[in-house]
């Protein structure tokens, strides 16, 4: 019999797959599982909610151009982005590593200066964690505990027909900040006397080396008293989360291209990497932004906040569209990791 | 100048030094951080605690001798331990791991199950995870999340004068068993068709593949209104563990090797390793059983429990002492992680 590979299944086909096993035994306290951004957890008067990532030297970051630093405040900034994208407020961290022989003390230093700053920025607790030798590379695991109020925690499920379809800050910056970093590494490797051209480039660098979890949007949420009616943050590239928004809700998604918000940098270097723009801002992950929908009658609110931009419509078919310049519709279809 | 290199600090050394520089923000809500087997959040009610524990192949495992259902049944019982040395119950856990493509779909299927069992043993949730591919060996991280009442908590630092120090279960046999293991590892590879030798060592193999946290005597303490003054859980051995209670609690513990609760064919299978039984047990990780103190007046009522064994008692003096059968007296030194 042939081994069956876990590339056949995916990420999310092994994620289903291992919920599919797992029972709740305490369903009174668990409020939800696997499947969302967060596990949710009823503590009584609050809800608390628990989200966990894992990164792997040479899988998730490289070193080469990867400040130790910056990589300590993203490790803890991706899970923040998690807990807002339950509309709640992360509290405390846990922060594990292993790290190999080739890293010295003033190594591990620089790391967890990362994380105090990204902690101090989002004012929340590091209590705990774990430390441990590796003998391959750098291996990081981050648990982020937040909190929310009962009625206003917001689930990838609740989108309905007609909500408006939103995203916060700007698109695929993060993506292309990534091409820029692996062809200096390239020319470095190259030619080790190079000096780094990446002067006109520090927006889309900034956001791959250093992403945000919007926080900040979540408290103006709060400020206005407007509550998504689903959300989830935008990891694993825009057309991914879409996908994952309109199957937990049952329902369609029509997003049109000339509503992204995008910074012109970003254009700029998809032109002069020669990708494709719509491709590289609906599948480059890790930007880190919200994608969320809203009832239309909290519309005239949301435009007290300049950073949510709207991008399109939910519809009752369940079927992803991305509707482009040209007026052309192109269906949205699966990615995510292998 | 000279690198300085992370053995200098050792494991508690790191610790200590990440602890140094982490701020609290939330007082109000985070209760204690790090530097105990769990972190301690106020959630209004009751106290919710967290731990996390990383574990790495060829460092913390050898999948030549470790069938992946027991070490994903491991993974789970040693957070479990970790929240029931605080006094609380474990309600939910996370669970990531990173594979590389040397596993097949029924390597992890295999993994999940052992996870599953320990939820189910436990009455625990696994409510999340993170899944990501390696290019190195299998990496696991668990989050376990439990809960305690107010008055129930158990840290530390609580050991006063005159108090009794007490363990659960026996000592030891964790350490013998992977003894027994590395022994038939070795057999093995200089003879692919040995067969196993363990079938009179299941006892101390069983201690080592497959541990359980006593969240049984936690019930059990409950059950008589007993609370510790102190506790924690044995994972780097006897001797480590004192020492922690030691300089968290600011006294001292004399305990007696006689009194030590050991089985038969833990003491036989050191004769036939030729090791020092008095540093075999007292140094031997991973017995995952409880260390801790009790007030003189719950003396009878802690006989109940007879999987409590008294073992010595505390003393104002901050010195740590064994004291052999011989009644000669050695003083407990600083073991810990390299």
């Amino acid at each position: 019999m042939e081994k069956e590979s876990i590339e056949s299944l995916g990420e999310f086909g092994l994620i289903d797959r291992i919920k599919s096993t797992a029972v709740l035994y305490d369903s009174n306290n668990t409020k939800l599982g696997i499947g969302d951004d967060a596990a949710v957890i009823d503590n009584g008067k609050t809800y608390t909610l628990v989200s966990t990532d894992m990164l792997l030297e040479g899988v998730h970051f490289d070193l080469t151009y990867t400040p130790l630093k910056h990589l300590g405040y993203k490790a803890v900034a991706i899970n923040v982005s998690d807990i807002a994208a339950m509309n709640g407020t992360p509290k405390q961290i846990t922060v594990s590593i292993a790290i190999s022989n080739r890293f010295d003390l003033a190594a591990v230093d620089e790391f967890y200066e990362g994380v105090n700053l990204a902690c101090e920025a989002y004012h929340i607790d590091l209590v705990g964690g774990d430390t441990s030798s590796s003998r391959a590379g750098l291996v990081i695991s981050v648990t982020a505990i937040g909190e929310v109020e009962k009625d206003k925690i917001v689930y990838r499920s609740g989108a309905g027909e007609n909500d408006i379809v939103c995203v916060t800050g700007d698109l695929g910056a993060a993506y292309l900040g990534l091409q820029v970093l692996e062809r200096e590494k390239q020319e470095f490797l190259g030619n080790p006397n190079m000096q780094p051209k990446i002067d006109d480039k520090t927006y889309v660098v900034g956001r791959q080396l250093k992403p945000e979890g919007r926080t900040d949007i979540i408290h103006d949420l709060n400020e206005i008293g407007v509550v998504p009616t689903s959300m989830i943050d935008i990891s694993d590239g825009l057309a991914s989360e879409i996908l994952h928004l309109s199957k937990h809700s049952g329902v369609g998604f029509t997003v049109f291209f000339e509503n992204f918000p995008i910074e012109n940098i970003t254009l700029e270097t998809c032109t002069e990497f020669n990708l494709n723009p719509i491709a590289s801002i609906i599948s480059g992950g890790e930007d880190y932004e919200l994608l969320m929908t809203f009832k239309q009658a909290d519309f005239e609110k949301i435009k007290a906040i300049p950073e949510i931009t709207p991008i399109g419509f939910v519809t009752k078919e369940k079927e992803n569209w991305l509707v482009l310049n040209s007026g052309e519709k192109t269906k949205i279809v699966a990615q995510g990791w292998k």
